[in-house]
């Protein structure tokens, strides 16, 4: 399955919704406009956990322009949640955290919604808060939520006190691992909130008909979740919620779940206007989706010539003060803390731990950079200590072809080692701490992981146009990752066309078939497949409609070179749509696809709410890079990405993703934090919180590997998510083997270092 | 085939964009706005035929607000049109009509736009004109398109000096029919142009997007022609022009061809801004598709008891000074001419004749009404030359079962005897002159008519929610007919699911298969058939999905009640969509429909452009009315209709069909007119010209026949256009029977009436 035998797929074509975003002519959710509309703002909790004594919104309804003042008591009392219905539209009483959402204003232009927020009146009267997530913990720790006992949720879910869930994933007897064991290590980690730094803020439009139906622009990675949350929330029927993506400027499952949409709906039926909400920096980072904090302890054993033999494990999230993804989060943690290493003994359990600070959510990769960063990083402690060459211990442990993964699934498609080695080639690993400039300390580093592509129905309606062109209605959002130009280019492969005859609409749940999201790198993948079955049915069509006209065998009927051929019979695709539409119809057709799931061995997986994942994928990065020895401040010299892709549908795109990932990873391995105290973010605008610019993202290089996958369109597996795993591993090594300072916690700052730096030379 | 075999379709159901409509929340292509759009306004000729000496633009340009003025020397010459590529964005040097298109100016307000438009300097050098379409047949009659020859045309048109197109039906001998016939009768019939009179405006917005693609939401009725002709004006491909239809307010045949769009997305791509263009009513009035003016000449030889053995005619057809569907209106109407009575020789021969008045169009059963109204009024004077009465000679002339018709096709479904008796019965025909009120003379006339439903290709996608509702994305528009309720009926009954249960959404030709579109009462009967087809294939896709579940075979799944059954198993139709969606890539399916056309004998039908129609209808309408014996004055007392439906999808809604025809029949028949004189129309607003009101319409009774169609969905036949057609005839019929005076001119006015009454007094 190489690239060469196709003539779309596989080429590095220009994506196809390029032009409109290059010249900034693409309407995006902040850009969307509706005349008469009303802008809405929302008052937020100053304090962290407290009851609401007093609210007055008298004097905002005062002002002239203000149009609507909702409250917890102008709505219903409607809880809803991803794992857990846990919230409520505006604060049920009780703030939970501060920035929590407590009346909304709609007004006839932003500056009069935001003097009409200042001008309500509140009063607070605070409640003993928990911020720390092992503090939550103890026995007689404040509850976030009390009484929580009668709230829905997954019923897989094993949640007490402040953990909203619980899960395990073992295999073997640990204990008897550790008995056996020539060494054992035990080490801990931590990681920050950080937060996904789409570029453009979240936003909605909403406006009623007069059927009582509610149309919402937004930017949505998941219209399909998004169209069901605001039903319940709105307490209509789903299919009298319309949701429309126009355009989406990045997402990286911060936008996964509801941001500004339900306030922006209710305030648009109150007020009988349209209403157009949008987040400011602030509210970016104080009530969003960052990823959570998470604080992850290891303990392995290995024998003598390294080999892994028990692994045990906890990881403590910090999901904040509403669940949300949290529980599926940790989850994914074990599987992610499981390999991608044999270990006969394993015992691992996660904890999603509500606090008293913002919501959390499914930043890219979830769990993924914070587990692997403890894997890795502890893999390099163990090599250190045996004397084994790191890259030679991680080779004598990795999976292999037919393996047992930890579920009890069977490993296909293995190309770790693969991946390890030409990482480790490419970044010249045999000369791991070369000369360095003057006043640095130079090193290497690597690490690798494996990553699971999340499965979920994708439909789509294609068409035939008489102009040649080819039009697919799918219900997949393009977040900018090219992901539909992928699947677009295999639309184009399978119906003998261009890339450049494919148009893609607009997302709109009313007109769009199903499909279950851009999220865990399933669009290419899964959209892609979609397309393969639309097109065989485009096939069968155009064989029906021209074996009679020609007199020939409908299997004689080949697509090609933008046209229809059987022997020495030729029509171009235009001619036969147009043929189609006056005599048959129309070249019009549907095609759906979906994953088959693996199976979850039990013995081994406990109150996992997410097994929606079908194929894997593996990947290895090393990072060539310096440290100031009096500063610390880290200098990316070079950086290699060996990534597993089965089949690179459009490499440019791909290498877009993997330069993506690794710049996220950066950002969250040396700058990236929300920084909390007592509640409070310190740091709640752009200039504070450290996202990498251009200049702080070295040149990084990218090998494809194309080992096919069973599931994947011609062989492809998701991409998406995996590049920003392995950074915080791949650079914690390399700053080690520079500069002999190993640093736990996340994010490695050059003031870390620096104190490292200084402690050891006095 | 009775309704009562339905659960859903041929019930009395509300209409599934009802509650929108009614509440005036509904938005109208008229209604539709986007944010900063600019607003278009048109200069008019005020010449009927002259060439343009000088166009001074300069001083609207100048105006404040003024963001783009277009003239012909601005945009390319590019011949577009219907049958004949014979007009032009602007008059390409020569005005061929007061009220043509010269300019267009687009400015931040309408009143700024207008005040530009007066601004603009034009003068003229006038040519020779023509108006009447006999004067325009002459040897050296003015031409109104000079040189045209090379225009662009359907190949089947005959077409010459001021002939647009010329065609002919025949069958047998006609002269050697008159030489047999007993006594042969030569009359002359005269109509006058009638605009359809929706209430909606023609109203379009365009905006240009970053890719170079255009948007126009607008309210025609063929979406796809007018992306199509779009794209030709716009030099475009045609994927590149996306028409959405919000919303229309009636068509009537009025939307079929471009009205402000084309000028709309040129000011568009042109100012860089959205723009706006909508029409008042003195542009309606003078430049808009009206029903064109006819001179009917009618020959007819009989039997001495009765039988038609011969029939001879012409009509002369004024299509304007641009062709658009004249052609294709002047040969349908030698199908109406020749039906529905059996005449073994036959030779009809339509001209479609330019002239220097506006354009005319494809009203609502275009040639029906003039047609009928010669063939049927010649009838009733035949009758009364023979003393038979006109039922029973039209009762011996009738069509039956399997006879031939005109084109050679062969009838079949034939109740036109039906309909003439259960009409006259309701109407009382045996006493054709009762006793009227003082003053008042009173009388009952009777006509019928058969009509042909369009064919073309429907194409519909269809999902099932997991709500348990159904969406349907067709590309026909709902004009207001409630046609997409009768095809939602249909859809709903092969689901199982209620009518509430299903969704249409706005048609857009980006995303919507293909659809011939809203005319020739075809949209209930084609997207019917489509959703019947997408039904099945959504039933074998249940099948598929659940006969593994519940290990039963496929075929012993049914669908009803809104859910899925086999045996004791039963699952609702939202659980098995939410079932797909997990397991089975979601519930979606296509369906695609097109009527076989019938094949015209060449030896009979010359030179006919449109061929695309498919079965048939009959029908017959009886009146019952008051004429003022002084003043002319006509009070319709009753009026019935009995047509043959096929089969009532609603009843309802074709009794609002068959109301709204008769309503604008009488409009036609008593009081509208567009008077040109010298080529100026002289009511070029709502106020002289006479539509009719709710208190000029009588309560209209509708007897629904049900003689199953073979091509329609559960028998149904189309059923939009033929109420309009009957009503001149049956109105001049019961005016004669009731005071003697025959009027072979449209409109029979009152003034005609009276001075026809003192003429028989004095």
């Amino acid at each position: 399955m190489s690239a060469r035998q196709y003539r779309v797929a596989g080429k590095r074509l220009s994506r196809i919704d390029g032009i409109g975003k290059v010249t900034g002519k693409h309407v995006y959710a902040a850009d969307f406009a509706l005349p008469g509309m009303l802008f809405g703002k929302i008052l937020r909790s100053s304090e962290a956990h407290a009851r609401i004594r007093r609210l007055d919104v008298a004097p905002a309804l005062a002002m002239a322009g203000v149009r609507c003042v909702l409250t917890a008591g102008d709505v219903p009392q409607i809880r809803f949640g991803t794992a857990i219905k846990d919230r409520t539209l505006f604060a049920d009483g009780v703030v939970r955290f501060r920035g929590e959402a407590i009346a909304a204003v709609a007004a006839t232009s932003l500056e009069i919604a935001e003097a009409a927020v200042r001008a309500i009146e509140i009063e607070y009267e605070p409640l003993p808060a928990v911020f720390d997530p092992e503090a939550a913990l103890l026995p007689g720790a404040p509850l976030v939520h009390a009484g929580w006992s009668d709230y829905q949720a997954l019923p897989v879910l094993d949640r007490e006190g402040n953990v909203s869930g619980r899960a395990a994933l073992g295999d073997g007897d640990v204990e008897a691992g550790f008995a056996q064991s020539w060494r054992v290590y035990e080490h801990r980690f931590t990681t920050q909130h950080v937060h996904p730094g789409y570029t453009e803020p979240r936003a909605a439009v909403a406006s009623w008909d007069g059927n009582g139906d509610v149309s919402v622009w937004c930017n949505t990675q998941l219209p399909f979740d998004m169209k069901n949350m605001l039903a319940e929330v709105l307490d209509l029927p789903a299919s009298k919620v319309r949701v429309v993506v126009p355009g989406i400027g990045g997402g990286f499952g911060g936008k996964l779940r509801v941001g500004v949409e339900h306030h922006a709906a209710w305030l648009a039926r109150r007020s009988r206007r349209p209403v157009k909400l949008i987040t400011t920096s602030e509210e970016e980072l104080t009530d969003a989706y960052p990823r959570q904090p998470t604080v992850v302890t290891l303990k392995t054993g290995v024998s003598r010539d390294g080999l892994l033999l028990a692994r045990q494990g906890r990881v403590v999230l910090d999901c904040g003060a509403y669940a949300n993804s949290g529980p599926a989060t940790a989850a994914i943690a074990l599987q992610v803390l499981a390999g991608p290493y044999r270990t006969p003994h394993l015992a691992f359990e996660s904890l999603a731990v509500y606090t008293n600070k913002g919501s959390t959510g499914s930043f890219r990769a979830p769990a993924g950079p914070m587990a692997n960063f403890a894997v890795e990083s502890q893999i390099d402690l163990i090599a250190a200590d045996l004397g084994i060459d790191p890259l030679e211990l991680r080779l004598r442990n990795v999976y292999r072809e037919g393996d047992k993964g930890p579920a009890g699934e069977t490993l296909t498609s293995v190309s770790i080692e693969e991946c390890l080695r030409k990482a480790a080639d490419a970044i010249g690993w045999r000369e791991r701490t070369p000369a360095a400039g003057r006043g640095q300390l130079r090193g290497k580093g690597i690490a690798c992981s494996w990553w699971l592509t999340t499965g979920g129905s994708s439909g789509v309606y294609v068409k035939i146009n008489p102009d040649g062109t080819v039009t697919v209605v799918s219900g997949a959002v393009e977040l900018g990752t090219g992901a539909m130009t992928g699947a677009a280019q295999i639309l184009a492969e399978e119906l003998g066309v261009d890339l450049s005859d494919i148009n893609a609409t607009d997302i709109d749940t009313h007109v769009s078939p199903y499909d279950y999201g851009a999220q865990g790198s399933r669009t290419a993948f899964s959209v892609g497949n979609a397309c393969i079955a639309a097109a065989r049915d485009l096939r069968r069509q155009i064989g029906e409609l021209l074996a009679p006209v020609w007199n020939v065998p409908a299997a004689s009927i080949r697509l090609e070179g933008r046209g229809v051929a059987s022997g020495d019979k030729r029509m171009s695709l235009a001619e036969a749509a147009a043929l189609s539409q006056r005599s048959g119809g129309g070249l019009i057709s549907h095609g759906t696809a979906i994953q088959p799931m693996p199976v979850f061995d039990p013995t081994r997986v406990k109150h996992h709410p997410l097994p929606a994942w079908t194929s894997h994928s593996f990947h290895a990065h090393a990072v060539d890079l310096a440290v100031d020895a009096v500063t610390g401040e880290v200098s990316i010299g070079r950086y290699v990405v060996a990534q597993d892709v089965g089949f690179a549908i459009n490499p440019t795109y791909i290498e877009g993703q993997i330069e993506g990932g690794v710049a996220q990873g950066i950002g969250q391995t040396l700058s990236e934090e929300i920084v909390y105290q007592d509640g409070r973010v310190l740091n709640a605008n752009l200039t504070d919180y450290k996202m990498p610019t251009m200049m702080d993202v070295p040149r990084i290089e990218s090998i494809l590997i194309e080992k096919p996958s069973v599931n994947g369109p011609y062989g492809a597996k998701g991409v998406g998510e995996p590049p920003c795993i392995e950074p915080p591993a791949a650079i914690a090594n390399a700053i080690a083997a520079a500069c002999g300072v190993r640093v736990q916690s996340l994010p490695i700052t050059a003031e870390k270092i620096a104190l490292r730096l200084a402690e050891k030379t006095a």
